[in-house]
């Protein structure tokens, strides 16, 4: 049908990403990076082909703030097509979000009372879907959850053992990255039917970075906790960290508890670990200096060791993929992960991980591996137009 | 020879245990608990029949204060015998103490700088060495650490991914119960030659818990981390939680650190997870109350997922060993993680577990499965006597 275009926004706190599907074909997608500093817009088309961008003028002081320029710069490319429906990332869903929901007024206000769950990212998120409230109320909204996902975890996955009334209040391991673990599950059943069926562990490796234990495609484990500092180290934020670290920073250092999210969201992670030489893994593989060697080092045991742990969630392994940035791009991070998994099963072939798989494992091996590329994006898409349009 | 006794120290907050050691022989033990509250002294002797114990006049009001009224009943019971070296458990020895060492005024000093890393802990743990050198400063005394039993521990397995200086300053996973686990892996070679050689992860369970990777006796990565609060769930501690809930406490709860500290290591863990109903394991065993149900479900699963990504440290598995009051006792809670644990190889043996085993593993099991109580004290006595007298 001729309306049947779906937008999709993904905004953080100073980028907003954005995309045009017709279907399962992405026509158009491109993004605006540096708002609030020096904003710079590009777009491709379906061919990969760099277009005009829209225009930043005034510039964007917020990501909402581009949502008025983005509106009319898709129009005018869609001649007398139309959006149908606009889909957006929203990082929590609490614990009553286990789906997309249509963002009307009334859920938006909803999920404003989630903001303390998550104040680095959901008011980001929610602002460019008031924006468009305000602009084109008629235009109908999907928010799409990271969270929602992992709501299938058993509730013992979810406790951290604090007092029982506050996991009641909701005080409880979330998950993230949700869209993309869906994606990797919606496309398993064509790499591998027995993963699909099976016990597999998917490895979100990127800036952010999660691993989660699905039990035939679904989620009964995750990484990521209460917040997205959680579980594997990351670019610049600690993964799974000592609480009474967190306590001396404050007793005997002196810190306020903005200092303190300042270094475990900011400083930390490879960027830390390495001494400040960078939080990107190819500048780390590049670097001969040994504080990147010992970043990479930690990154691929900790991560090894989560995934040991989900497997025992799971009962046992059937397989991994890696997926993500790094997970699709950093050969030499897949090989060390692997191959510290090798007692459980999995014969790496490195010839087929030089040249990034996609299937990493060797014939015959109890523990498959695998690249599979991520698209949150194409996630968002598909459930837009299941509750827009369906 | 004559004067070959060698006396055990273990002091915490409010309470001191003593014993008195021949060669490996227990002459006698005791205890002092309630300290500050309603002291309360009792004590054994060789045979485990209750003896007299110190008199407390004036109660003490610390732990220290006990001392002088323990070395005169140590000396009256032993008449012409004479004590020859006092040994201490002290909690943390940083990074430079990797194994007792004699306590002298220089080392207490140079301990004292450690108690910013173990606040609620090293003070009570170094007044009564303190208190011994000013009352008879002839008398040798040894300091034997929670921590230097993992100083073998590869840096990977000691970093946050936090920056690298903060690793270079002392903040990194420490790790503790070393008495524990130095204890086990001696008396390893009678129970499993192959334990003791190969591939062993220890489960120290008590009202504080933890978990060991012994490769051929030596500690390569432990559960707990820069402090005590970090790993397992405990009887009232969180172990591992999410750093972001603690900022989560100060910036949307207004929590100061004193308050959070008390909630992570009095309130939660056992206590918390079963709404208060106990810390005890063998309360939540005999409660048909659902939350004490899913308490105890909430240990094993953790401490199974524990050992999983401790036994990929190790790469691969030979076998566990319980330890400690739960780890010896709590029949139910073995079996629950040796059934988590059956994908790695386990099979379980419900008849011996019931019997308390030795062995709980059936024979011909890939992962072998024992119970071995520990005895840290003995551990103490016999690093002191090599320390004072050899």
């Amino acid at each position: 049908m001729s309306d049947d275009l779906i937008g999709v926004v993904n905004a953080g706190s100073s980028s907003l990403k954005f995309a045009l599907y017709e279907g399962e074909r992405r026509l158009l997608a491109g993004q605006v990076d540096g708002i609030g500093v020096r904003p710079q817009a590009r777009a491709r088309d379906a061919g990969g082909e760099a277009i005009a961008p829209p225009a930043l003028d005034p510039p964007p002081q917020t990501p909402a703030e581009v949502v008025p320029a983005l509106i009319p710069w898709l129009r005018e490319r869609l001649g007398s097509r139309r959006i149908a429906a606009l889909g957006h990332r929203v990082v929590h869903g609490g614990t009553r979000y286990a789906k997309p929901v249509r963002a009307t007024p009334e859920v938006v206000r909803d999920l404003e009372a989630l903001v303390p769950l998550a104040p680095l990212h959901e008011p980001h998120n929610l602002a460019p879907i008031k924006a468009v409230l305000a602009l084109d109320p008629d235009l109908p909204q999907v928010a799409c959850f990271d969270t929602a996902f992992h709501r299938t975890m058993p509730e013992v996955a979810q406790a951290f053992a604090l007092p029982r009334a506050m996991f009641e209040e909701g005080l409880r391991r979330y998950g993230f990255h949700g869209l993309s673990y869906e994606y990797i599950a919606s496309v398993l059943p064509e790499v591998s039917p027995r993963l699909a069926e099976g016990r597999c562990i998917v490895a979100h490796l990127g800036n952010g970075a999660s691993a989660c234990a699905l039990r035939a495609g679904v989620s009964i484990a995750t990484t990521m906790g209460f917040t997205a500092v959680d579980g594997l180290p990351m670019g610049t934020r600690t993964g799974e960290l000592d609480a009474g670290v967190v306590l001396h920073f404050i007793q005997q250092r002196g810190m306020d508890a903005a200092q303190i999210q300042d270094l475990l969201y900011r400083k930390s992670g490879m960027l830390g670990l390495s001494g400040g030489i960078s939080s990107d893994f190819r500048d780390l593989l590049a670097s001969d200096d040994p504080r990147a060697a010992f970043a990479i080092e930690v990154f691929c045991y900790r991560t090894a060791r989560q995934i040991a742990s989900l497997a025992c969630a799971l009962g046992g392994l059937d397989g991994i993929v890696f997926t993500a940035g790094v997970g699709e791009n950093a050969a030499p991070v897949r090989a060390r992960i692997c191959q510290a998994l090798g007692w459980l099963g999995l014969a790496f072939d490195a010839t087929a991980n030089a040249a990034h798989g996609p299937r990493l494992s060797a014939p015959g091996s109890a523990v498959e591996a695998w690249v599979i590329p991520t698209d949150e994006e194409r996630m968002i898409a598909r459930h837009t137009r299941a509750l827009a349009l369906g």
